[in-house]
Order: structure tokens, then sequence, then C-alpha cells
């Protein structure tokens, strides 16, 4: 008989949810900085581009904590969020609202990061990996900050713009 | 020439969205509730189930306000979400980690509804509509509640079962 599933092995699947989330982001963003509009929100996008590259590396080092391989794990979630980000992008596309679209679609996607980092981070505490709670509070804090930057991106400019 | 769309289409085209999404939820949330191991657990599920039918009437008010049918659109991001979701439960059935699985899927969905509630009252703000500002409060506020509950359930009990 199989050993029974714990906590390790959600947190070594959720590890690799998220690794396969980032990597999508990673492709993504670049698309969402051509489409942006204001030079504000294009600079924003790629300044987390920036980020996420880093988001990626942190989790290398915790799959190495692990002793495991970095691999992902087909994230059906990032997927449906980044799909909806297209059909924003082609249907708002020269029109004064695609800032605040863009806006909107890239708070999805930051909310299912700061979901999964909270969640990592907190099963990390559980299990005692000192070194990846750091590693994965270090990601959850800039997710926050990139979330509050797009909500003032939005109020400021984008949606006043749109409407 | 087609006029062009504005933060009222985009607002449109959200609602659509986030009506598709609570109305998945009413269907995963007794799915979940059914698996929890923890009466703890199911009890917030079936009390957030309450609350949701609240969420979808409160949508229904607002297309009412707007003169527009209630008329959902299919939501990629919710099907993704709660997909991850259902394979959590296939997983995890009959293991301590379960409802930590369950914990955090549902604290997916809820970060979903967050981003999305916070992004359309933004816009209602924008738009005038001094009473969908105020409904989607409600549900906004209700959905931070659930979040920081199931987070509070995560770390009291479901994470050090399954550890």
């Amino acid at each position: 008989m199989a050993e029974e599933k714990t906590l390790d092995d959600l947190f070594l699947d959720t590890l690799k949810d998220i690794y396969f989330a980032e990597k999508q982001i990673v492709k993504t963003l670049p698309k969402m900085a051509k489409a942006a509009q204001s030079d504000e929100l294009r600079a924003g996008f790629e300044q987390h581009l920036e980020e996420t590259h880093g988001h990626v590396e942190r989790l290398e080092q915790i799959f190495e904590i692990l002793g495991k391989p970095a691999r992902g794990k087909t994230c059906e979630a990032i997927l449906g969020i980044t799909e909806e980000g297209k059909s924003i992008i082609e249907d708002f596309k020269g029109t004064v609202a695609l800032d605040a679209g863009l806006v909107s679609s890239a708070q999805a996607v930051e909310h299912y990061e700061i979901a999964r980092y909270g969640t990592l981070k907190a099963w990390a505490e559980q299990l005692g990996y000192k070194d990846a709670v750091k590693l994965l509070d270090a990601t959850l804090q800039e997710e926050i900050a990139t979330d509050q930057k797009l909500s003032q991106v939005g109020i400021s400019e984008a949606n006043r713009k749109a409407a």
C-alpha cells in the first residue's frame, strides 16, 4: 500500500503549480507591456517582469532545499486567468478602456499569486522549512506591493481615462 | 463605424464574468462541504454558500441598475481555479492533508473574487454608480472576511493535522 499523502506532498504539488504559473507570467508580461497605452503602466509591467524572474529563482532555491528537481505542473488557474487577459487585449485594443482592462487582468494574476504564496508560506511554517518561509515571504510581499501599485495606476489614471 | 468601447463596456463585461463565477461557486461549495473532514471547515463552506446566494442577488440588482439583463459570460479563470480544487479533492481524498488542500483551493477562489470585486468597485466609483458601489463593497467585505477565516482554519487546525 502506498504511504499516505501529507502536507509535504501538498506543499510540493503547490510549489510545482506556482512554478508553472510564474513561468506563464514571464511569457505574458511582455505582451501586456507592449499593449499598455500609458508609459507608467508599461514601465510597471516591465519592472514586474524583472521581479518575476527573481520569483522563479526563489522557487528553484526552494526545490533545492527540498532536494527535488524544479518542475512545473500545468496550472489550469493561471491559464484561465491569462486567457481572460488576452481576450481583454483583443476586445479593447485601440479603445480608451484598454489600460483599465490591463490593470484589472494584472490584478487577477497578482491575487492568484497572493493566495498561493500565502498558503505556501503557512505550510512552510508548519513544516519547519525556515529558509523557504523567508523566500516565500519575500515574493509574497512583492506581489502585494505590485497589486497595490496597480490599484493606484487604475484609480489615478487608467479608470479616469476610460470613463 | 461602431462607437468606441469605454469603461462602461468593461464594467458590464466584468460584471458578467463574476456573475458566471458566482454561479459556478454555488455549484462547487456543496462539493467542498461534502469533502471536508472537519466540522468547522464544513460549516464554513455551508455558511459561505448562503452568502454566495446573496452575492448573486446583489449582482442581479446591479444589472437592474444598469438596465441590462442579468447574464453570465464564461469565466475561464474560475473554471481553471475550481478544476484545480477538484484535482486536490481527488488526489488527497482520505488523507490527513485533504482539509489543508480544501482551504488552499477555497482561498484561490476568494482571491479571484477579491480582485474582481475590488476592480468593479473602483470602476463603479469612477462611473458614479453609487448604489452599485455599496452593493459591490458589501460583497467585497464578505469575501475578505471569508479569506481571513480560511487562513485561521488553516493555521489553527487543517495544516497541523496534515503535517
